[in-house]
């Protein structure tokens, strides 16, 4: 490694954000990439501000100047990848200019506002062959990618069945009226799109059953609910799919069942066996054979059977339980050693994480479901990729 | 307690059996009750011979003359009860039979074989006031008592959402094939009824949301699916239902969920809490409310927050873990109770057990689900009782 | 099985008895053996209405009257086996005139009030050839022997240490002042014996050591304190044991540890593996290898890795919980298959539960763990058995 | 925060080394320190490599000369101070000059190679007035802060009982002789000193209670056994102690127990309740109650019930598993914050996590336990602080 990635933010900045934070640490976890540019807030001054005081090397205004003046600089100096926190309204603009600009995207989920805007950045995208990354963070605790090894491998057989689940609790009043700040932009539709709890969480879900088995929806009927008044989003979403092989898919996501905190995980049932994990106890894996002992696989660089592209995602030997941050870095890393392979650098053989396709699909997945949630739970298709 | 209770059985005798030995057992559990009489398997001299065995006082060649003979017998030496662990086609008979000729009813679930029949049946018992316990089992769980308590006193506030399962994994290949005397009848239209998987633990897992949040469905979305090749009847079972104060209701069964036991269990999710059960710890509920620690409650009579209808059904001190026994034991006690309270003798107050408007609503739901299945899961009005 | 056996019980009538109940539920709950004879307690007028009021079909003023009368009559008509769940000091005299009487002896533990006593027990049923069983229950849960079996076949290779360990927290305060029954005898020296906590819940957990891992206590140290002030005997006891290989035994009991229900369990470590098991999750052993996934064996009767000499013990598929009853009835069966099959009858080959020997054991672990206590803690040698 | 704080490491470079990158870690993790000098490996050519290779500002080729270099510059650029990631033998050095240069210190466990060494160094650090953390990392979990702010606050009322556990399995074979280098250094006498199991992981178990009860161990027996042949140092480690105020404390811990991780934690039983936590569920902490239901606390920022001394190690909301980088992080932020509030900067009112006292009493404890393990286990008082 020669030098350290050069790392662009888009928001991200002053008090009660959320996300800035972590991503800030996920960044600096390896120190092998540094926090350059930053266009941290929607207020100029704020932006400028909050950049100088988090020590980022160059402050902007707003992301548009950041993407255009770092373009300017000489290859030695400019940024490398931009990472996107921003409330989802805002994840295109920036997304769509630094691909135009030759740089990497890392960009939170939901994609986009839109299931056009998605469309229209994967064109972009496409177009310049950029590096892109969605931040569908669950992917990237290892023992979920270890999962989706396993069932690459044919370990369960065909599937029949994939159960997936994300139940919150944190919206079950009307925080939002109070002025909390996530809460606030969540169920705005303006700022969130078209679904709340199913933008915000059922779309991580539904990326397990994408990520770890391989199969999509072909068609969902949704039951989309809104439990709190006077509130504009759903905030409960419960989603029936039929997946791309005839399996039964179930995606239930929830933000008002009290007492959840971030409970999500899978179920992955096939003809020779089910996988099953929870981030309640995310460094651990279950697998099931029918008459035979339960198998628990657990994290550990050291285990021998951990796969050797889950391999360069672990830290820590077992026992040092790893977690949230990890996770996010491992978005991150996957991003940088796309990056670095391309300059000619030599990288792991990673499992590769979620992309610009993945989150297209789960703006389609929640475009449809919204569709049926809207016609009283009738069967909707889901636009498949081109 | 002047005398023992007289039990009749129907059903459970012969090698391969599964539910009359641990019927017997419930029956024997409390010394309170005994072993009358016997129609224990289809064939009049194999059941003789099996009552004998099987330390019956009294043995019968076939049900319909059992509860003939008995209830000629002088009061004090005919059977009290009847307990019917016949496959679902078998029901219906001795049921209609033992509530005619006065004698109480401790009945397997699903109610019968079709809802006609089970509503013929509720007619019967209606008109004889029959004592009448349906072995909707996992009610009989002391914990899972407590949760309907604590939902009936207003502990979770208004209901918003209702989650039952049932995984099992035990027919995930065709073990009928290999003359599996359980699996056999189970995927057997003719004796299981419209529904496999429904029927047989669906309905289960359906009545925890009767039983505990004291709520039914009013229509239901279904996707009935046979997984395995050559069966008849569905082996999978995914239901979104509509409850009757609008809550939403997911009830999801399964047979070929490799791994999973009998694992079934509910959350259920209102405005000031949630509440949660797996018998995979069952002497366990957990309550959460919001910002609050979660709490524990654990079985054990000693305990003062235990619900004073439900203490007469735990039977040792906590730390003592008791299990599907003692809950099958419940049910009989809980139809012994009844009955002796008829006669005038003190029984404690206790928990009511699912009676046979139960068993009828259980079958409207299940005839419901079975109709969307066959239809691409279209709505379907679940009957009400009238 | 010709017919039921016949049983008679010491102790376990009136009010405030714990443990007679349970055990009448474990000998009823096969079916296969009846409540014959009765001395349930201490005052003979008593004892003998409550013989009538459980249904006993004897009852006697005191047991030695039951034991001599019962002697006397006919072969066919007199009680097989006499259950002995009196406190402590009222063990050996039932004990040891049913073993001349030439009857069988299933005894709670600790075996008797002293070492002794037990010493002379132990003639006389060596003398007799008594079928005998002590109730060191959590020896009788399947997945305990399960793992007595895996030791024995070499799965762990040598045994380097045995940790076993039983809190329980319901003595945290006086309540004997408040005249709780089941604590008023067992913190009396004269109705419990020389230790409360070690003698009650201590020698369960040292049973585990020697009924699992084959090993027994060689020298101890022993810290036995009482923490509530007024009580006569310790209600806190921790034992560093060196067992019979060398192996590290500790012996953890406490009845001061408040939020402890009755959680027992061990962990038995050896060179190529380890098994754990708590009665916390009492249908799972797990097993542990040096770079393997955790191998979790869960209760069921259809498993094939079951041992043959277990699969007796287990009544119900998997995920049907059996518990505390179930290992009681485990105590009774393996005595009831011990007099049958010295009648002729055939029998399970099963694994055989705790005798006479391993009271004898627990009573010179216990005597010599006082000892130690007594003395600071200096190292106290286990009388062998000879 | 005006600036970053610079950081100095000693240790931690190299191929297998496993501590420094965790702590480059946690010392970037907050974007308020930096990696500014370096003398990383024991050879000075490969150490000032290796400071380059991780983007150290400076490096150096031996802790002295960067020490003695450092405290040249000018005050605004100089470290502010030191993290110590070497083998036992060699943190005395460099804790010791860095104390006298005015720096501050963070020191990997046991402190130092002897005792003799850590009651020198503590003379130094009492002079100098050193910010100084012992990385007793898992006390800077944030619920075991929480446990100890509880027994703080009398909420389990007297303490009379410590229980405290540290299993490990790695060292269950001679791996040592394999070049392993983790487990190399840590079997010799020379590098890891007097005790191998008790000094690495006992030392940590015995941590917990002094830092979640406010107890020190006055006398203690001790059980050191070396299973594995050939090794000098002892891999298992037993020891019962006298508690400061006569409570009984047990720690245990560990190499041999194959299938265990880095299992620690702690159970603290009082005369009104019980805490307990286990780093395999760390981000719960349970407490018990006589008759109440188990509480659970549960991570997460947004909790009133999480004390105030504790919410500023908390970093993102609950359900964002936080665990051992984080913790390391906090060892790191307590001395940040130390050293920041010493300059006049505002910092939170945080818990204090463990100092150099406690690296002392940690090394009286071992030198205790290794007399007593030597001597069969007669009690042996432990050298208070004076």
């Amino acid at each position: 490694m020669t030098r350290k990635l050069r790392v662009g933010m888009v928001g991200g900045g002053g008090p009660g954000n959320f996300f800035g934070a972590p991503h800030r640490r996920a960044i600096l976890m390896d120190n092998s990439a540094e926090l350059t540019a930053g266009a941290l807030r929607s207020d100029p001054a704020g932006a400028i501000a909050s950049a100088k005081e988090l020590f980022f090397t160059r402050g902007y205004g707003d992301w548009a100047s950041m993407i255009a003046e770092e373009a300017k600089l000489p290859e030695d100096q400019r940024i490398d990848y931009v990472t996107i926190v921003t409330p989802n309204h805002a994840h295109f603009g920036p997304a769509d200019a630094a691909a135009r600009a030759g740089m990497g995207v890392l960009c939170e989920k939901p994609l986009t506002l839109t299931l056009d805007e998605a469309l229209a950045l994967r064109k972009t995208v496409k177009q310049h062959d950029t590096p892109f990354v969605v931040a569908y963070t669950y992917t990237a605790f290892p023992m979920v990618m270890m999962a989706r090894e396993l069932v690459h491998d044919g370990t369960l057989g065909e599937i029949r069945k994939c159960e997936a689940w994300y139940p919150q609790g944190w919206l079950a009043s009307k925080i939002e009226a109070q002025g909390q700040q996530q809460a606030s932009w969540r169920v705005d539709p303006a700022r969130s799109g078209a679904s709340g709890c199913g933008g915000d969480i059922g779309t991580h879900a539904y990326e397990f059953i994408k990520f770890v088995a391989g199969l999509r929806a072909v068609r969902v009927q949704a039951r989309t609910k809104t439990f709190v008044e006077g509130r504009a989003l759903d905030d409960d979403f419960t989603v029936l799919a039929e997946l791309s092989n005839g399996a039964i898919g179930t995606i239930a996501a929830s933000q008002v069942t009290i007492g959840a905190q971030n409970d999500n995980g899978f179920r992955i049932i096939g003809t020779k066996g089910t996988l099953e994990w929870s981030i309640t106890d995310h460094n651990t894996l279950k697998h099931f054979e029918a008459g035979q002992p339960v198998r628990l696989f657990r994290l550990g660089a050291e285990y021998g059977y951990l796969p050797e592209t889950v391999k360069p995602y672990v830290r820590v030997p077992s026992g040092h339980p790893e977690g949230f941050h990890e996770a996010l870095a491992n978005l991150h890393r996957c991003l940088e050693w796309t990056i670095r392979a391309r300059r000619g650098e030599t990288v792991p053989r990673a499992c590769p994480l979620p992309g610009i396709d993945d989150g297209v699909e789960g703006m389609a997945f929640i475009a449809a479901a919204v569709e049926s949630g809207r016609e009283d739970g009738r069967w909707v298709a889901v636009k498949p990729l081109d």
